[in-house]
């Protein structure tokens, strides 16, 4: 089973190109396995100490499971996905099934970030978007989807995902064997836009 | 002020291009001037006549609105732009203010049919993505948020869509000062990917 990674900075545009790939790939909307749902279990703590967790570094997820299911799937066989519950820093009770296909399409900041997950893939895709771009569309999401204000998401932004970025993400770059722009059409197009209204 | 109008294929990737652009250029969250609203209203016709009617072809909009629509924004003036219900295909009584900014987005697939918009935009751009892939994601869109099935997506693009598209969209394409191709990231890593698993 051929196992494709898709890492890079948050907003720079890896679930839209990983739905499109394996959609592409599978010849229906594809499934695509999300690192986001490998995050560490908090129910051992504190509710209130939970939200002061770092949950931008690789100690954040939980490795062993995400190595054990990619093996699985490698090897062509289903499993079972955690499901997290952002909301309360929580792995929910329930899980989601993963048959894989023709292709598994792996995506999250740090696919790329350990050496057995690596291994493990037989592509390995880094999207490289400026970070102007991820911010903008961090700040379009979080507003949109989990009401928060623009403020607040330029805030945690500086404060933990650009650090985390530069730190973990960034360096796996070099592990790519296929780097893309996520935003060449949008750079080209501003670019061309700012020529004519003279804003270059 | 400057306005700039994106044109396409039905699914190849131009609302959110002109939503990013928006946002780039505007520094917030864009406001993008659709086509879709100007649709003609057709309440005067019998409901169930109603779903038989061309919506595919420009005779589907309303030109002297649009027009002047754009006249107004393009000396910087701020438009009612109108409100349309595709459920029952009119125009709803309500309308939605458009104030511009430093500049305004105009997408739809018919942006660059008209001489006297053409003549309005000073940046003319025409997304060139692969049919398969605005296909695909047609599929994807209107099964998610319209609840049609992926069969009866399908035989709408060959009935319809597809040829509207090569009669009356495609051949504007040489209007644009700027070809963008839409899935490049995706045409790359799907390569990629066949190459690997040896069904390029």
């Amino acid at each position: 089973m051929h196992l494709i990674g898709i890492a890079g900075h948050s907003g720079a545009g890896k679930t839209a190109l990983a739905r499109e790939l394996a959609a592409t790939l599978l010849g229906a909307p594809g499934d695509v396995l999300s690192l986001d749902a490998y995050y560490v279990d908090r129910s051992n703590v504190d509710p209130a100490a939970r939200a002061r967790l770092d949950y931008d570094g690789p100690d954040a997820l939980d490795w062993e499971l995400l190595r054990g299911h990619l093996r699985r799937l490698a090897a062509g066989r289903p499993v079972e996905r955690p499901v997290y519950d952002f909301s309360r820093h929580v792995r929910s009770p329930r899980t989601e099934r993963l048959v894989p296909g023709g292709a598994v399409v792996v995506e999250g900041r740090l696919a790329l970030y350990d050496a057995a997950v690596r291994a493990l893939l037989g592509t390995r895709v880094y999207v490289a978007t400026d970070t102007e771009t991820c911010l903008r569309r961090r700040v379009a999401r979080d507003t949109r989807e989990r009401g928060r204000t623009a403020a607040a998401v330029r805030a945690q932004w500086e404060a933990t995902v650009q650090p985390a970025f530069a730190r973990w993400v960034e360096p796996t770059r070099r592990h790519a064997d296929l780097i893309l722009d996520g935003a060449e059409p949008l750079a080209l197009l501003t670019a061309a836009v700012l020529r004519r209204i003279g804003r270059s």
